[in-house]
């Protein structure tokens, strides 16, 4: 996997993921709450964007949150000092590779993870046997097939296509979300329930129009502007003209959809 | 515009339009309904699958429903009758020439119709001019380009475009759901709040995967076959492979997407 492609590496890229959870967090978060005493491992915390709402909706919660990521680490321990959070440890760790003993967590979560992972069915296996019976899985990925933006433009869409071919060329797959249902079956779960949330932006809602259409979704296309010119994906000028035609999808008469894919999935029957 | 392409009019179609009726119901209609004493006109009422469930929920209002087929209208009276509702009037008129006065009703309600028109802002206006004062318009429209499917497929996406591409030859527009909120707010009309209704189906859902999955989005695009093929569109085994490819997303591990629009908008400021 190129680094280039794991997300929380570079400052805009941090600031982009900011935005996101700041934008997203009801409709995200808004239903998971842990009760108080119980252990949660979050798989996959990068700097942390998640990891604070986490661990301020579930104060009584104990959390261990892991990446592979040392940089990641440091920098989501330090969020989580500024949040004055003490209901969290965060550690290094890979995920294929978890230092933890069967049945030690009462719930895993798993955020904007899968789509980075070649092997993501084998990560929800590895994850499960770390549950307790009746504990419980809750996984949320994008799904980038998912856009639908007016006004149409085939330029966009191809712009988007870009980061979609990055992301598998780099080992993962940006169409993960719909998969979710499936994977976590495969994976041996039981009592699997995925609902979809929309983020639907139009022109009465300009917080979303600034926070998600320009400073999410667009940003992280712009972003692998360099990288998808460079594999000859796209050229630059044709590049550009998508940018510019998401960009008019954050215009007053403009609509931008996107779905995330929100599982949760039970290790056992549900307690 | 191509009768072949305006719903209703073959008993195959009339079953699709029941079976997407029923299944949909609540997702779509859930939270319309019309206080006791209130004139609703219905714009564009097809042969009644709407209808029914408008009448059942505000069994106090009184519909005028308007539609520009002789035979739908035929049929949608023989079906409210079956229903035994005595609260809708059905007349056979044109949505670009209604013979009602200004200001005449107090909701106006329009549900799968400006997909059918080459001009839905205008059908839009001359709506608006229909309602009183604070009076509301309820409109409904789904988008093919929201679909979003697994297993992918090319060949699926490429039958789907057949339909986008033959109702646009027809006059009409299959992804105008994601276009309510300009269009609303184009023809002048106050207060414009827009919300996505995704129906997502996936194998817990087994009654959604044969009413929706099945029955009504696949059934729809088998549906437009032959005039995808006699247009040069599709070869008829290509056709054949992507209508597989969407029967394949209804097996267990298949999952299949499609967003609705709902857009509630007023006639001035709200009551």
């Amino acid at each position: 996997m190129t680094p280039a492609y794991v997300h929380g590496y570079d400052p805009r890229e941090n600031e982009r993921l900011q935005d996101q959870a700041g934008t997203l967090v009801e409709l995200l978060h808004g239903d998971t709450q842990y009760p108080a005493g119980s252990r949660v491992l979050e798989a996959g915390c990068g700097v942390g964007a998640q990891t604070v709402t986490l661990a301020q909706r579930s104060p009584g919660a104990h959390f261990t949150s892991v990446d592979i990521s040392a940089a990641s680490v440091a920098e989501a321990r330090r969020r989580l000092q500024a949040a004055g959070l003490h209901n969290v440890a965060v550690q290094q760790g890979d995920i294929f590779h978890l230092p933890f003993e069967a049945a030690s967590f009462d719930h895993v979560f798993v955020c904007f993870v899968l789509e980075h992972l070649a092997q993501p069915a084998r990560a929800l296996a590895l994850l499960k046997r770390l549950l307790k019976p009746g504990g419980t899985l809750t996984v949320i990925e994008g799904d980038h097939g998912s856009t639908c933006f007016h006004p149409a433009s085939a330029a966009a869409q191809a712009a988007v296509q870009c980061q979609v071919t990055l992301q598998q060329r780099a080992g993962g797959n940006a169409l993960i979300g719909r998969q979710l249902y499936p994977l976590l079956v495969q994976a041996g779960f039981d009592s699997v329930r995925v609902l979809p949330r929309m983020v639907y932006v139009d022109g009465s809602r300009p917080q979303l129009v600034d926070g998600f259409t320009r400073k999410t979704f667009t940003a992280m296309i712009e972003g692998v502007r360099g990288a998808a010119v460079a594999a000859g994906l796209s050229s630059a000028q044709a590049f550009d003209a998508g940018v510019r035609d998401l960009h008019r999808t954050a215009e007053p008469d403009g609509v931008f959809c996107y779905t995330f894919f929100k599982g949760v999935a039970h290790q056992g029957a549900p307690r």
